[in-house]
């Protein structure tokens, strides 16, 4: 090794002849068998050893976000198996570039929302009252950039997500409310005031909640959202691997009824 | 909805106005903070409640399988995040699409390897003997059909694979020492023997035969080894997110280290 | 620079201060308006200039490649853009994550089956009856091989794919009518009487003779296949963006028509 | 066919039992051996017929852009290949999903800009100093909102990119140089007056302003520097497949050079 060359720094896995190391534990005789994958997921993203609560709440977050059935990312990563079922990888991929803007993308959204109303905060609330006035105003901030609350509403619990009471009983019990969830907990309740709309929590936001208050960056929120449907997806593909042909039957029912529209006419002075 | 249309048949996540299930549980109330990610993973890919010692083999797997360092798999995240940065879950299918035949195939080929020299044995073997006979005989066919015998030897871990043992007394303790495991030792035993080449087992064909011994499928092992390795992909993006610059770093050595040579000639008769 | 570091080989592209070089020719002085992106796409890939002959035929594969409506890639890559709008790179990396055996690896196969024919051949037939004989052979041996005779047959096309005549209309003005394209014209004349089955040769498999014929190897063809495909991918996702909602309503419509199934029961004696 | 189910409209592919069209024309008699896969390209993104001067400078994009050596979505493209040959798919995958923000978003960042700085002007200048003053203003506004100015600068071309005369010309030779060309060369020199640093004009930046002008709507930009990138990823890919090792010589360098470095503490507090 020359003097010259760029080296390269990890806190990751390292090996040499007898052992394999994580984050400076042996694998074999410290992790393996004695902790979670959730533990040691947690871990390799953090580089910090979770407590007993922050375990309990990540665990519990890649649960609640493990599958929603036939979502956007499902459908492709179904279509892809269909197309190229040798390539197991090709189709959870397929699914996970799905994780974007849109549909996985309100985790992070609700976290980077709610640490930007805390960022500029010196003393935390101590009163509902306090918590109620801090969202309110974050609230009122947010549309007057003419942006979007998020982790508000849900296209088909329009009465309220389920998940949402399960997240904070699993937070209280491990003692992981923080100052997100509590701020989270308020906007829901001045929300209709402050935006005259009733749009209850939704359980997507309160995941980014719970993961920003157990110590995960805000920028690597959508990973622990990737990693949980990571799992659901394997779920889907597993479905079709054993043969009942979803993926199959919509695309034979998108071809029967596609319809042929001509382009539109050019422009004025086009072409 | 009319007659006629076809109907998608799941038993993952369905969803009313109240409720979210996943293999016919209520999603919060039996499953968020019940049980662990790993355990939502077993059920969903085979659809079947693991038992605790199944349960405990698979955490076990998943840990031993998320990192390895800088692999192909780990420097390709790495390099799409440095283009990228935006897209976290490009990254991530970036990395997992290394997920093939060469560097995270041999739990799978390993797992395939063993099914198929168990699939005509009507009964098992109740000795050492007898599983080195049944070992032996599955090398010596494997090599006679010009194939590798997978799940054999390591590129750095030369007298053996650290993760062995540890694999090994996770599954004895779980009651999940099951007829993969033990033809897999087996092969260990004989391997030098019947090839003439010491190369011990490696820790990615134990991970194989541990998986098929709780229950995964042949056709679904890689898409264990893929949702294990999702986590430690994140622990580099993770890295990179933070600003260790490894990726940069590589880029710039390959870029100042690249040399032209020109086109081989045109063979003859052509062009 | 030390001397030991490892230097990294290409004929591709190369730059410096002044002037950026793709295969030893000076990208702006050279390439630029000079040669079609079909001509250089052929050069990068064969590291060779193509006849004015085999760029025709080139051309004339992309086109006929590029697009097939609404295909299980072109759903998964609306799918994706869907669900990640901010990310084109993703849509389009998610349809081409179905270019494998199934849908887009019938150009491979056929190259790849009839290279193996070709390949102990010593002197290639000069009439049509040696086609056809080395034709029939060909089929037989792959069918007693359990192995299906890739490049006949489509879902659609049951009279004869349209795409044939046109190909092999190119293919004779280029005078590039070489022995992959000829005996795949002889199995589709033999196929029937050798098979007991009337299926007509299908544009897929042809393009992949076609390619074989003008110099690619038979390992890239499915690389030509998924650049021709990233054109049709461009215009779904275009389609999209401009508003017309297909992916949106194929999600809707899937999920109002999912259906809950029990897991089956437990194998006996398990969990 | 129900009366309620959606219909999925398109003007791409459509077939029947003995035609194929796309977008109203039939491939085989009217697209196949007719036109370029250039052209094809064009109209499948915008619908539109070129003329032969869009589809000139189309061309010359896609050439411009198609290869740039070891850049991050080539090394990307390389490992996925060494970990899983099997999949060419998912190697060309692998490297387009670099295809973000940092190294193929300049062609799209500055069409935007432009595009942008175009949208309020009611009169198009007609003197080389009324584009200079609007290109003057575009750079200041940009700067005040705190923006960079895309399209200036490159890491290596510091005296001027070879590509820009070379498009120029093209586009001048074609009739194509419109208002994006015109605005991007009076960027070119105002910017060093107004930003008080010396960045010349780059190739992407070029490439972006010329595709706004042959009518490539600013959403889709990406997508076209996408396509011209896969033919030089196959290229790096097809050097993989003809054997010269980069990607597992840059894999061994990087392994080799690894260093274990301790994760941080955990902060005041936490854990």
């Amino acid at each position: 090794m020359s003097s010259d060359h760029p080296t390269y720094p990890t806190s990751l896995g390292v090996s040499d002849l007898h052992t394999i190391s994580l984050m400076g534990q042996d694998l074999s005789a410290d992790l393996i068998g004695k902790v979670s994958f959730g533990h040691l997921a947690y871990r390799l993203i953090t580089l910090q050893e979770p407590t007993e609560g922050q375990a309990r709440v990540f665990e519990a977050v890649l649960v609640a976000l493990a599958d929603h059935g036939f979502t956007p990312t499902a459908i492709s990563a179904r279509m892809t198996y269909l197309s190229a079922p040798e390539s197991i990888q090709g189709a959870l991929a397929s699914g996970l570039l799905g994780g974007g803007s849109r549909f996985l993308g309100v985790s992070e959204d609700t976290g980077r929302f709610l640490a930007d109303a805390l960022a500029g905060v010196e003393e935390l609330p101590t009163t509902t009252e306090g918590w109620d006035e801090l969202a309110a105003d974050a609230v009122r901030r947010q549309r007057a950039a003419g942006r979007f609350v998020p982790g508000l509403g849900h296209h088909l619990h329009k009465q309220g997500d389920p998940r949402i009471a399960a997240l904070y009983g699993v937070a209280h019990e491990a003692g992981q409310v923080g100052p997100h969830l509590a701020l989270f907990e308020a906007v829901g309740r001045v929300a209709e005031e402050v935006t005259g709309k009733a749009l209850p929590l939704n359980g997507a936001g309160a995941c980014g909640a719970a993961l920003a208050d157990i110590g995960i960056p805000v920028e690597l929120l959508r990973g622990v959202v990737l990693l949980a449907r990571c799992a659901g997806l394997l779920g889907h593909i597993a479905e079709e691997v054993r043969g009942n042909h979803v993926a199959a039957d919509v695309f034979a029912d998108v071809e029967r009824h596609a319809v042929y529209v001509d382009p539109p006419a050019p422009a004025r002075g086009e072409a």
